[in-house]
């Protein structure tokens, strides 16, 4: 696979504005430190020589930055791709943006390899028996390939490694710091120590970039760490840690009710509201090692 | 119009699960709040007598509840319709559910009316002359037909007011402060007065419910309020608002730099991080009074 670097906006997901502080009874003209947030088109390229397709799979409202782990990591999460020996090489297209922005990816197959597109995908999910419920997007999810795990394996984490998570979390994101309006992700190992991290103003993209990015650094198993969410727990987000082999999830703040089904129905251990000195099981807490 | 009140699971949009709390080094098997999340499919009817069309729209994750209003808000902040006397009548379908969940949801157009489908929408979007970019993204809004106002017209709000908003909207959130997983919007009057409160799982649905409701209602102008979001402010919520007219966006959190671009560009004024003694203006700040 072939990677093009050329990322010029990425190094800084940031930008200066001026604006008016309000306080104490006063306004002042000050400089504030922005989230940068732009769509990104992902195209994905595929079909044999002669024969070629061109298909617009998604625009998403991101931070520019980590645009190849994005796009990756969306393809893998969505089961359109079922591994990095899918793509060819992906590149930034350039098509006459009068700004010189790198807001169009392209994701180049190879010419054997068969994505499954979102119309297939669609198209099942609402003629699947239930339509749309719950249980009807669980039951979309198995489908795209997933093995249900037999049984928990001996993984574990211990509660003492849990408690400094947030914290280390907190002082990696440097970005948040500066601007507040990020949203983060990372891997942990089994001793808490942070593997990769990412961030972006939508969730979903930071965990699209995060399992793109462990895809593609192959430096670790994603089945053997601890994903930490900086904000809530949503059935997406799941989905997404499903599709990875991702086995604890650990969010600071509250899951949702689909949420915890998946997570009970793919056996993934899933906590939430993670503080230094307490958090909440909702599935799978046999994981959990405590003295 | 006629509404069909065929709701059920609308009423409370919780679910008790029993789950694992750690803390002082034990677990207590406990009793807690989950904010529901499940998906809605909207399905659009449309075309004469004779020559009808139903078109699957949108399937997104929600909370149950106000399911009319989120669908009647997101036609309408998509710009698919134009106006509420567009509908003929809304109501949920059941299609085969084994669990008799209701998340699917018809919106019947009159004959007369012509909505302007996703697919139209998306060719124009990506075919502009820009590709996609921050611009790219604001010229499609603009096509949708909102005219830029002309100048800021003299609606103002006093600093105040803004101060005692946050406040009113956590007193009003008494689902939030059960499950702690939901996002809030609401408008407010120019005195401070609660009108209307939606919340949802997903921040953008939120508003979608809240417009729909505001469409609906009719009990006063939407682009007299003042629109409160409980979390950040993304391009994605500053377009709806602008799709409905509202002049003054205030953000408990940070605003995303292409909410600042798009605020300006149709002068709107945006605030954010809202505390009960300061704000940060990052748009329009003539609309804000002060002594």
């Amino acid at each position: 696979m072939v990677m093009m670097n050329t990322e010029s906006v990425a190094n800084d997901p940031t930008v200066n504005i001026g604006i008016k502080k309000f306080h104490n009874g006063h306004f002042a003209d000050v400089e504030d430190v922005l989230a940068i947030e732009e769509p990104l088109e992902i195209r994905l390229g595929y079909g044999p020589v002669g024969n070629r397709n061109i298909s617009n799979i998604s625009v998403t409202m991101r931070t520019p930055g980590s645009d190849e782990e994005l796009a990756i990591g969306f393809l893998f999460t969505e089961g359109i791709i079922s591994s990095l020996n899918d793509i060819s090489r992906v590149e930034h297209l350039f098509i006459a943006c009068r700004e010189n922005k790198q807001n169009t990816i392209l994701v180049d197959l190879n010419e054997n390899a068969v994505p499954r597109l979102p119309e297939i995908e669609r198209s099942f999910y609402t003629t699947s028996s239930c339509g749309v419920c719950g249980k009807g997007s669980i039951e979309a999810i198995r489908t795209v390939g997933i093995p249900k795990p037999a049984e928990v394996e001996l993984f574990g984490i211990d509660s003492v490694t849990l408690f400094a998570l947030p914290e280390r979390l907190r002082e990696a994101q440097k970005v948040f710091s500066k601007t507040g309006g990020l949203h983060a992700c990372a891997f942990f190992d089994r001793e808490g120590k942070l593997l990769l991290l990412r961030e972006d103003v939508g969730r979903h993209n930071a965990l699209d970039k995060l399992i793109g990015a462990g895809l593609e650094q192959r430096a670790f198993l994603m089945e053997n760490t601890i994903l930490l969410l900086s904000g809530r727990a949503s059935f997406e987000l799941i989905q997404k840690a499903v599709m990875a082999g991702i086995k604890i999830v650990v969010a600071v703040g509250a899951p949702s009710s689909l949420a915890v089904e998946l997570s009970k129905e793919f056996n993934v251990t899933l906590i939430g509201f993670m503080r230094e000195d307490r958090f909440n099981v909702y599935a799978s807490p046999e994981r959990i090692i405590f003295e």
